[in-house]
């Protein structure tokens, strides 16, 4: 069987976990590497991973033959823009993770990918994407709403969003931002009391910041627990660290999370219960392994002839698995 | 719109729990009930539900109009019989669990549906179902193995099967079995260890058996523990109680299980782990609720000229949804 060849656009750290990935997979290839700064990917890699850049897109198309692209760049700056754009030459997979604009790039990417009959899968990855599945059908069996939350474990998730919103701030030389789930909101859906929660409720915030040398640290620290949206409906503690203490302490990106529904079956009202629980020791990595996936799935899709865009919701299951349907059948059911 | 029309075939402790799961259910309604003991099930219900024997197909797909049947007898006798003949005349979902006889059904089913042009969802539930549902998720998403357990719980969960096993022998009166995971195994695939697990490596087995009077007691013993597949792998304890003990102390249908997968993603090894967990008031209920689901995604591919077998892993997942694609892509991605 020839296996199927992936692209993979954009080169940060989803990206190197998504090379890292197809290595591992026995029905995937890498193509090669597309990006905007091709030197600098290069220097990164062997000689002998083909490494073009992304403008051009018939060039590289027509040099690397893919069944489908693996989109790794932002959703804030790139995918936006991108998706469409490279839908109209191949297949695609991204990890569009901005949940207000999520229905308005479906349709951008069904758009152009009807027309130019290929395949778009989007928003994969852990969340929005596997998160996205495990609430719809803790929906579809119990009926309820499912919650999430995120940092389950002792030290908490590490968020890249607020990481970044941190180190805009004046004064500011590096930061990270660790996410914890509040152990008492968990337990009062876990009793069933499918609790109406604002965002504060679930979750708090906790900072790891470096200041720029004579940096105002109580204006910073104004600054991040008033800044809308990220942290101010949060309970937020911040941590003045130096830059040593922090590449040692809080390297490497962890994350974790929780979907729990709690429901009732039948006319006795008898109690029923989901939870799922990940834990990543590289966040971007199972990202990575995710759309590697999904990858799988947009070549099958596409092989059938399908076209549009696709969510892990109307994907069939078994498309994602490099496993065929009888051994599916034999093993796995 | 219309709701959709379901029959339900077979009315014991599942077919109860379909019947309560349908009268919640916002787009489907109950059309009505066949058995091969109408009279019995007339007994249980008021008028308004229309009861009619299953023997004669043509007559109650013509009186009840049914878009799909949801066929809740047993695996055993019930379903391998009974499933091809009823897809003959209408969609059917079914909750057919023997794993090793899986391929068999499926491949069954899947031609007399392709024949009379119908849908059969096969092997739905919680496992096989979700679980394998999840199972082939975690191994694609991992590329590792996932592991099984049942009865996490204090008191266990109550196997069906193996309590029906305990009253066929000779001088016991009613028994149930409980099944509880064993801890260490669970840590053991906690800690990434992947073992090689034999059946009684994972779970031991609690019996609750109340004897015939003057039956011999070590003779029941030595056939429980003896009993090739159910309890000879297994560490096994037995229980000699009253019938009122049994009534009171051990009732209802309890069940609960895990899925739990350990693996690695990039080159660096970072851990990766996944667990899904279910906890059951009433396992029959429960299995009622997801068979509902797919009721609505049989009546579904029905509406859309599909035909042929399906299993939970060929099913988009939101046509397991009562909610359409733009509420999905809204607020569920």
């Amino acid at each position: 069987m020839n296996k199927i060849r992936a692209v993979i656009a954009g080169y940060g750290n989803v990206g190197r976990g998504v090379r890292q990935a197809l290595a591992r997979s026995r029905d995937l290839e890498l193509a090669g590497i597309v990006s905007r700064t091709p030197d600098r990917v290069k220097k990164e890699l062997d000689d002998a991973v083909p490494v073009m850049p992304i403008a051009d897109i018939p060039a590289w198309v027509a040099a690397l033959r893919p069944d489908v692209a693996i989109l790794c760049g932002g959703s804030k700056q790139d995918l936006p823009k991108q998706g469409p754009e490279l839908v109209k030459f191949v297949s695609t997979v991204d990890s569009f993770d901005n949940h207000s604009r999520l229905p308005e790039h479906f349709h951008a990417m069904d758009d152009a990918a009807k027309t130019s009959g290929h395949v778009a899968v989007i928003s994969t990855g852990w969340d929005p994407g596997i998160f996205s599945l495990e609430r719809t059908l803790a929906n579809a069996f119990l009926g309820v709403r499912a919650y999430g939350f995120y940092g389950m474990t002792a030290n908490g998730g590490l968020s890249m969003g607020h990481s970044d919103a941190l180190r805009t701030i004046e004064g500011v030389q590096d930061a990270r931002q660790y996410t914890h789930a509040i152990p008492e909101a968990v337990e009062r859906v876990r009793r069933g009391e499918n609790p109406d929660f604002q965002p504060g409720d679930m979750h708090t915030r906790e900072c790891f910041i470096v200041p720029k040398p004579g940096a105002d640290l109580d204006k910073i620290r104004e600054t991040v627990v008033s800044m809308p949206g990220y942290f101010a409906p949060y309970k937020t503690t911040i941590h003045f660290i130096t830059q040593d203490e922090l590449n040692s302490k809080y390297a490497g990106f962890p994350h974790d999370g929780l979907v729990i529904a709690s429901g009732k079956t039948g006319d006795a009202g008898h109690p029923a219960d989901i939870e799922y629980h990940c834990r990543w020791g590289s966040n971007p990595e199972a990202t990575a392994n995710v759309l590697v996936a999904h990858a799988r799935a947009a070549a099958r899709l596409s092989g059938e002839g399908r076209n549009g865009a696709f969510t892990i919701l109307s994907i069939p299951p078994a498309y994602l698995s490099p496993l065929d349907q009888e051994e599916l059948l034999a093993h796995w059911m």
